[in-house]
């Protein structure tokens, strides 16, 4: 297979492809070590909007102060080498405000069985993405 | 669709499943933010094996000295809501022995165009994994 290049997404088209899939990956430090999550999400008014438990690590760790976390999403093909990914870094934040949780809740439904009461929103600061294309389509804007 | 349940994958299980995907998402901390990139692997001899330009940021952070990163996989049925996922903690290095690098060389090639020179090591410290299990067939050992 030809070895594909690198093409950077714009954050505009790099928003719109994490808001097209529901699930990503929150990475954040614990304990000094390097720690991810897989879980699913939704995009609203720009944020990134997931929900946990109040009790596991990711649910004690950004509640109540914020904490700077990435949102890593992707499409990868494993067969064809193509797709695209894109993170996001930014503070994470408990919602507080129980109207506005209510409304975050009523629109994302956790996968997970039990209190997946905590609601966190993402306020993106740094928003990177690209898409492999295969050589013979690589524009000029075409990089590593 | 009916939530689904958290059932833990044992340290052989969960390297298996790392072990049958060709692509994961290596997780590190650069100038004190979480970071994150999607990366093609091998698993040889219990250890991940990946290819980086050594002039990326993941080149010249993990080499020459070692960094602790951590290393996910999943397959997640966005449809479905079922899947796993594994998540390795452990430390990186770059691969410095000649004849070792070549042999990994070999083994893996790069999906990118480029100088993918670095052939980098992470051998596994702590190593989780789960699967999502439909409400009905959860044994005894589920948990969220």
């Amino acid at each position: 297979m030809d070895p594909r290049f690198f093409q950077e997404l714009s954050e505009v088209e790099a928003l719109e492809r994490l808001a097209s899939v529901s699930v990503g990956r929150i990475v954040f430090t614990h304990r000094a070590l390097p720690a991810v999550r897989p879980v699913n999400h939704i995009v609203a008014n720009g944020h990134i909007i997931i929900r946990t438990d109040p009790d596991t690590v990711l649910g004690r760790k950004v509640m109540p102060s914020g904490t700077v976390v990435a949102f890593e999403t992707d499409e990868l093909d494993m067969a064809e080498h193509l797709g695209w990914a894109v993170t996001v870094t930014g503070t994470a934040r408990a919602v507080d405000d129980p109207w506005e949780a209510t409304r975050f809740k009523d629109l994302l439904r956790p996968w997970l069985v039990g209190d997946m009461d905590q609601v966190i929103r993402i306020h993106p600061q740094i928003i990177t993405g690209f898409t492999l294309v295969p050589s013979s389509t690589a524009d000029g804007s075409a990089q590593r």
